[in-house]
């Protein structure tokens, strides 16, 4: 089994990883622990909450980072173009849901929970990184506690999606990712090289909504705005982003992959850019020097993940 | 026929393009302008007197710049174990040509003879943008009296050659490239993304220098070291990266492009990078708007440029 703490800011593909990971029968989810970015850090809690309840999820939910890691950067606006101004597409969400969070901040949680499995624990972190980079401040053995943490965010190869070279979620806080990717912990970054290929066409979703109810009818209605959203770059469908992280955990081998140290530009114009230096290539000595080598991927069979989403949201044998 | 100012830091590579560029029917080469980079503007230029003076090569040499465009730039060592100490892979050149350059600097050089020839002018610059950028400065007109400015530097969508983001000749004055690619002329990029995957065999090199006779020998003579020190990337064979600039002038049908604006980052740890907003791909408002669109080449039929570059050198009928 695979322990998880998944690192969400729903968000609406979020919502597609968080169902998935709920329901594969290798995925124990320990947590959830919630951030801002797609939206402000009430409403991805709320909507985490929001999404347990309707899905039967017994994990907890505990509240995370409101602002950067370092909190002298300045905010912009939520990207309600994308996710809908309630962060779950504006389908019908309560302003509350009554289901409490956990006491401790999400930072604590994560502190907590991989103290009490050690070695065990994957960290999956869709949003920005502040939560991870938290608690590695306030508990640096972590580190070497964690089994591994994979993100979504950043882009090696191809382009960025908020900027010419960043993505958004390392974007939303580079101070915090580039404290993650070069800490001494194992980190699988999928990011845009292979999340922007990755894409769910809207009859696809729909013929899944029609096989698996009202659960994954839910899943397909909170996701119509966002592929309108995207049909700037996709024909009629959505990149699953948050999805292929969950995958990676679970099917590895459906990704191909380089290592090497990966830092997070700050500042200037390339803020919030991921860069790898390529293990085995050599450069003058530079910034990316004895750091320890991080795993980025740069390929990746999209359809047989996108099956494998599909297969684990209906609840079909996985292979 | 092309009317061409050739800048350059020779240089192995810049060396072969030199040879290319006064052998092909049709250039028409005006003059040689000369940077540090490769190495000190004084060796630099004592190799474009040498070669003009081997290579019977009838245009005047012009002394360019000693520093960075922004003069508070730390400089660094020269590449020494790329070019060799005296930047031709160390073969025997004499201490001093007994040839005149130019009475003008470069800057100056290349403004006067763009104004003799107001649209007919391209110029391939294959070193750091020092001279281009001064040139600029000192008279902005001239961005509207150039024909196209060709550039050897720079890398989108692979790694570069000094740190993993930034190639040399970028990377060696940000601020002057910054200054050209967000210019209001034409520019066309052509970095590793092509120049990289161009390599010329030490045997193909030879069988050139076999058919080529003396002239030819030098050339294969002073690429020797190179070709050693490039075996940590190529099979046993040289980058030819300045050529690939000049094969663009008289056949860009064997570049495939994309076009959009281009940003140099300053500073930082990505500092020398080349950036560009691909046309047609939306980002929230930044540092790449209202800028005019430049062309990056992003692929290269590289067995055809490399038989081009031995058919001009050779002297051969070229289609």
């Amino acid at each position: 089994m695979h322990k998880v703490i998944y690192d969400t800011d729903p968000g609406v593909d979020d919502a597609m990883a968080l169902l998935f990971l709920h329901r594969h029968p290798g995925i124990d989810l320990l947590g959830v622990t919630t951030v801002f970015g797609n939206a402000s850090v009430d409403t991805t809690t709320r909507n985490a909450l929001f999404l347990k309840r309707e899905w039967n999820i017994p994990c907890p939910v505990a509240r995370g980072a409101s602002v950067t890691f370092d909190p002298s950067r300045h905010e912009r606006p939520w990207p309600t173009m994308v996710h809908g101004h309630n962060g779950l597409g504006d389908i019908d969400v309560p302003e509350t849901i009554d289901l409490p969070t956990d006491p401790r901040p999400a930072y604590q949680f994560i502190i907590d929970t991989v103290r009490a499995h050690p070695g065990e624990v994957t960290l999956v972190a869709v949003g920005r990184m502040t939560n991870l980079a938290l608690a590695l401040k306030h508990d640096p053995e972590i580190a070497s506690l964690v089994k591994s943490v994979v993100i979504m965010g950043g882009n090696f190869y191809v382009p960025g999606n908020v900027s010419p070279v960043a993505e958004a979620n390392i974007h939303g806080d580079p101070e915090a990712a580039d404290f993650v990717m070069t800490a001494a912990w194992k980190v699988v970054v999928v990011g845009l090289d292979v999340t922007s290929v990755t894409t769910m066409s809207r009859s696809y979703l729909a013929d899944m909504a029609k096989a698996g109810g009202p659960s994954v009818q839910l899943l397909a209605d909170l996701s119509q705005s966002y592929i309108d959203f995207y049909q700037h770059a996709v024909e009629d469908g959505m990149m699953v982003h948050d999805s292929c992280a969950c995958v990676y955990v679970v099917a590895p081998e459906l990704f191909d992959t380089i290592e090497g140290s990966i830092r997070v530009v700050c500042g200037g114009i390339a803020d919030g850019q991921t860069v790898i230096k390529p293990a085995g290539r050599h450069f003058p000595p530079g910034d990316w020097d004895n750091l320890p080598s991080q795993i980025a991927c740069i390929g990746i069979r999209s359809q047989q993940v996108l099956d494998l989403i599909r297969d684990v949201i209906l609840g079909k044998a996985v292979h």
